[in-house]
């Protein structure tokens, strides 16, 4: 394992064994709807409540993801993984079922890029493989825990993102693979004062930029040096914030750098600026770029999870919305 | 990296460079007052809400941590971290000022446990060192959120614990040092199936007895071989349940088993079966067990954290109480 700046270098890469998604209805009839392992028709994967649903979801990915894999959960040396509910009861109860040692994560909407780094260290350095990550949200339990009830109809203004009702779960492991991780970027809290939570990919962007950049420094590569370079869920906001940066420092990221949360639903679906969620980021992972990168499309990704550090009660009290990015490279050989 | 089981032994070992606790009125007034590096006699930190006051109690304790290590917040490799707020904002906003490459943790109250392991991985890998663990909880952010506002004057079953007002930071680096982490167990998620919130201790014994148990049969060692082996917060009734576990399985813990919800308040502290929080154990150990092994009055010990997964909105949906519980190894030298 080398380190260098914030950048770590697997040495040796962790592999990516095997990764699934499931999402709700509105994503399935997505873009990218056709690429997702299981839609649910209805959103309640089976459940009596929304909580409950997003649990199950977990459950099917999990279970998708490692049936991919030629696993059994009872292989698993470690699961590791988050959502957005409070005290992250999606990912606690899914785990339950599951039986794997497991280490509960919060990092918003960057879950997933955070277990990736987390889950590729534990693989490298012998500490566990294989290990399951997860990353998890749910539009109707998210709407009524941060915003409003389903019911109440309420309003959004356009900068305001749709969280993704999906979960996505990858299975790394030690050994050779198709697709492996090779160096993470730990990314630091950067907060550009935003106080607008329905401004979420303004106040994200900074720390993608600042993780980018990092990781460009770090590595000694360029934008062009990869086919894909994606973050998590900036939306249109965030992802033209992004792009305008790095033009400024005249190193522009060009068509290559996307967003998940523009991927993940059509301009028709009124998602308004995109989608958002720590599903969303996990869901196109699995559900498009790893399957993309094992055809022979995509071969070198910066995947970049973001997050924004916030809860209800921080909004509430004029608290400033900070961002987190955590950045994952991954490569196909 | 040795791994038997669930258990792994470091290699090299983590060291312990620093560690610190910053505690509420209540905390400092009990059996371990005298040990705690900061007390704040209001509870409020400076801060005019409570969650923003355990957000700088936070900060506190990891900045004395920092400055007995040596080290100023620009030299921390990583930073990791929770709490029991909605979306862990205390810890979040606490690393916003901070500033170093952060990780997110939920663990409920095994959080300071999970950070130790993830700590130690990393140190111990090459991946980031040195590293600050933090776990916090306040009893008014707390209570507020999982129960009534603080006016109203709840009455409390005697199975309730008391969630401390409380802060650990511990700072890990590679390399020799005279405090060790050098093995860690990870913990599986068990559920005994208990549904009332107010008996979180006898939710969370079986896992810390599951936890243990792994422990002794992957390292090949038994409860006599440690100066101290010491749960989080199972308090008076978890206490008893994993005592009674390991002396019905013929392997007595022993008067050397405790646990940090019963080292924390004194009997007529009013803190009911004892204290909880994720700022219990963390508090108990940087405050109390941490330089007690400096001073050489115990030499191994076995630290677990116990968690409880569940949130108020998982208890009135009528799901049962899972626990987790991570364990740590430390050894003086």
């Amino acid at each position: 394992m080398k380190r260098t700046g914030d950048t770590v270098f697997f040495d040796p890469p962790a592999g990516v064994r095997g990764y699934a998604a499931a999402v709700g209805k509105k994503e399935g009839e997505g873009p990218l709807g056709k690429c997702f392992d299981y839609v649910c028709r209805d959103n309640r994967f089976g459940r009596a409540t929304w909580e409950q649903a997003e649990s199950a979801m977990v459950e099917k990915a999990a279970g998708i993801a490692l049936e991919k894999a030629g696993l059994t959960a009872d292989a698993l040396a470690a699961a590791m993984g988050g959502d957005l509910l409070n005290q992250c009861i999606a990912t606690s109860f899914a785990n339950r079922a599951l039986g794997a040692p497991f280490f509960g994560l919060y990092g918003a909407c960057s879950t997933m890029a955070e277990g990736l780094v987390l889950g590729a260290l534990m693989c490298s350095a012998g500490f566990a493989a294989p290990v399951l990550c997860t990353a998890a949200s749910h539009f109707c339990s998210a709407e009524r825990q941060y915003r409003y009830p389903l019911e109440y109809g309420g309003q959004r203004p356009p900068t305001a993102q749709w969280t993704a009702t999906a979960c996505g779960a990858a299975v790394l492991d030690a050994g050779a693979a198709p697709i492996r991780v090779t160096a993470a970027t730990a990314g630091r809290i950067f907060d550009p004062g935003i106080t607008d939570a329905a401004n979420m990919g303004g106040a994200m962007a900074q720390s993608a930029y600042e993780t980018l950049t990092r990781f460009f420094r770090d590595s000694g590569t360029e934008p062009e040096d990869y086919d894909l370079i994606v973050t998590g869920d900036l939306a249109r906001i965030g992802h033209a914030l992004v792009a305008r940066l790095f033009a400024e420092d005249g190193r522009p990221l060009g068509p290559n750098y996307r967003d998940c949360g523009l991927m993940l639903y059509a301009e028709n679906q009124d998602a308004h600026a995109g989608g958002s969620g720590c599903g969303c980021s996990a869901a196109v992972l699995c559900g498009h770029i790893l399957p993309a990168m094992a055809q022979g499309r995509y071969r070198r990704v910066l995947f970049c999870g973001t997050g924004a550090l916030m809860s209800p009660v921080s909004a509430n009290q004029g608290e400033s919305i900070p961002g987190v990015c955590h950045l994952v490279r991954l490569e196909a050989v």
